[in-house]
């Protein structure tokens, strides 16, 4: 079973678009668990228990983990293999570089750590991104807009009539690669409708609800491709929403929130 | 002592602008050598003895390290702690998110890795790398053009009279950050040019000569800059440069070779 395959199996038997994002700071773990690697792990092992009927998908995020050294890569492999089978992991760790150097990244995530897909970096080109497209019951998310204020800088630079984002997205959608997908910012607001209406069936990974305040209403509308699948993610604002021993408990208060609101407005769509 | 000391003086001290790329793939060790980590790192420690009197900086690709897995991660820190102390690392890791992930990857190079300098990926915009940059005494390298084919995708549209590459150069040279400077392919041949007259004083990390065929007379002309500063980047054609048990031995010439190509080329300018 392919990415695609698996993702659209979890969204329909946990009726849930909510892709919950594992950013785990050892900084931030509540106050009764000691900051060790193996509370890292006790802490997500509790988030998925509590979660894994109410999200589509699960994100890791590879740059808390290799704040950890070694032993982060490690505690990222266990969490992978904690997350049941059937829902999809998304290793989100923006990799870019050249071809030679994107198949070891490639093999990094989908052999070593065994992820479901990753997201990675356009500014290489598209050849630069094959090695991961390679992998065909993979699926690689290629970062159109991010969600933060820096987007702004490149992102937005108008290259003739159009955006730079809006070329790049043309660019990746022309190569016809099947198992590609976009990361678009929630902050984005709209524009997540340009990228949209160029993509056809894309499918959308959408970062920066909650800590970030991105729009949930505008990332669902836009964000939903025909087959009714979006990856609409929250991380800070569902993992760390208590600091205390009921942890895992809000966790899933908060999640089920989210997926009931995201659900609200497909209903309306 | 920060980055930029400690890389001019590792010139000086070995008259070299050389950096050597230790992107070993455990596929492609000396047929004498197993298939294992230990051997990764013996077959590191053979080419850093056999050439830590000719170059001025050592370069890790982390990809070749992530794909073996957590051990990757341990050779990755034990092959910079075999590297003498007077030699700066520079970790090639290409790196991008947004601040608040940037941040862990800079804490993961700088810290957990312990690099002297890092690689990164501009597309998240300038605010998004001031993490790295935050590390005074490191040093942050920007990729301005990429020595790989899809370098032309998107590095080259044209926004408005410019290449999309000299308007992120210029945006990054107005920051004004003392410790950034630009990762500049040698196979874009005199392109170099067009980055160093935007770029007065900025260090140029140029990689792509050797395996990758860049022309090594442009990166010299064209990299260096008035402190008589440029890391010349060769990996592939020096470490494997015998595949037999003289493999230090052939790989110390050929750096040899490289280095006084470079210094023939400087004392012509």
């Amino acid at each position: 079973m392919n990415f695609k395959e698996k993702l659209l199996r979890a969204i329909s038997k946990n009726n849930s678009l909510l892709c919950l994002g594992l950013d785990t700071d050892i900084e931030k773990l509540p106050s009764h668990l000691s900051k060790t690697p193996e509370s890292v792990i006790d802490f997500n092992r509790s988030i998925i228990e509590a979660t894994s009927d109410i999200v589509c998908a699960y994100k890791v995020n590879s740059a808390f983990y290799e704040s950890m050294g070694a032993v982060g890569f490690e505690i990222l492999k266990s969490t992978i293999e904690i997350i049941p089978d059937w829902i999809p992991v998304v290793l989100d760790s923006k990799r870019s570089d050249i071809a030679s150097s994107a198949r070891m990244y490639a093999k990094a995530a989908f052999v070593e750590i065994g992820a479901d897909a990753i997201t990675v970096n356009p500014y290489f080109g598209v050849e630069a991104i094959e090695p991961f497209v390679e992998f065909k019951n993979k699926f690689t998310f290629v970062t159109i807009l991010s969600s933060n204020p820096g987007a702004f800088d490149f992102q937005y630079l108008k290259c003739g009539d159009k955006f730079l984002f809006q070329i790049i997205a043309e660019k990746f959608i022309s190569a016809g690669f099947e198992n590609l997908g976009f990361v678009v910012g929630a902050t984005r607001g709209t524009d997540i409708k340009i990228v949209r209406e160029l993509s056809g069936e894309k499918l959308f990974l959408i970062p920066g609800i909650g800590a970030q305040a991105g729009e949930i209403e505008s990332a669902v509308r836009y964000g939903i491709n025909d087959e009714k699948a979006v990856l609409i993610n929250v991380s800070r604002a569902i993992i760390y929403a208590s600091s205390s021993t009921d942890f895992a408990e809000r966790a899933r208060e908060k999640a089920v929130e989210y997926k009931e609101k995201i659900n609200k407005i497909i209903e309306q769509i």
